[in-house]
């Protein structure tokens, strides 16, 4: 992280909420791009990620699929775990990721399961496909029914497996998400 | 796991492939709802789910949203990841996912992007629904053009993270996936 750009938009809790300007935009996204090019040199795919809350720069994310052996290690992925991590909660409702490239299928839907309420990104998912990551390809088969898509699918047990379902919907104690 | 229940599926590499039956797609199935019932005692979500290669359960994972702080801890990622892991590499080409529900967009799309051949699920996506768990609302979201989702998507900055991309295409040493 670029400490002395990211200091105009240091946030404190005496200050009045941040709201991001078109120039905090580039900065941030500056950054996310900054990750996704050093990335490269360190072993990484080219993609780099941000989260953002009230100005500040939260936590940091690259590609790390192939040195972590890990297919779900994408930017978006990563810099969300790390801002959960940092802010203790499963949801980041006041953010706004900056990432360097659309995000794909796994990493939009994770960043609605982590309430994320803004997308800023840099290459599209066509820029994606020219170097041969072509995320079009699973957002097409997520779309078709079970039965259509390559991964063959099937439903069994369905009775047995709904008993944990019923187990949860008598406790009293959850936390629902 | 119940290693006594594994025993008979167990592979070693001088065996011939064992092709999975539906008998041992009974038994990998109860091992994933066993670990969704167990799981909502230890504090997380009613999911489990285990991926099974050759007859032998590789890894198993279950929901840890809450108790983790982290939104992408879903069963199946969970089990990709350890999976992954134990295996040392980013594809699970020859694995078959039994999870104890069917899988939300993030998780599917993690599947696809893992490389596993085959999904068993159990409860129905309506089955998650009805316990206030809705994939659905993620699933038609991500279906919608960029600027009809309710997460606002914004594209800045394409020539300058353009640039990341131009980087990785004349990289010569790197591990395309």
């Amino acid at each position: 992280m670029k400490k002395e750009r990211q200091q105009p938009c240091v946030h404190t809790d005496k200050q009045a909420r941040h709201i991001e300007t078109s120039s905090d935009d580039t900065m941030f996204m500056e950054e996310a791009i900054r990750l996704s090019a050093e990335n490269i040199d360190l072993g990484g795919g080219p993609f780099g990620a941000v989260i953002v809350r009230n100005g500040q720069i939260i936590a940091g994310g690259t590609n790390r699929v192939v040195p972590n052996n890990d297919p779900t290690a994408h930017a978006e992925i990563m810099a969300i775990r790390e801002a959960c991590n940092k802010l203790k909660t499963f949801r980041l409702d006041e953010c706004t990721i900056y990432t360097s490239c659309e995000p794909c299928p796994m990493c939009l839907s994770a960043i609605y399961w982590a309430g994320i309420k803004r997308i800023c990104y840099g290459n599209t998912k066509d820029d994606a496909k020219s170097i041969d990551f072509d995320d079009s390809y699973i957002y097409d088969q997520i779309q078709l029914p079970n039965n259509k898509r390559d991964i063959k699918s099937q439903n069994i047990m369905r009775n047995e497996a709904l008993k944990a379902f019923q187990k949860w919907s008598i406790k009293e104690d959850k936390t629902p998400y």
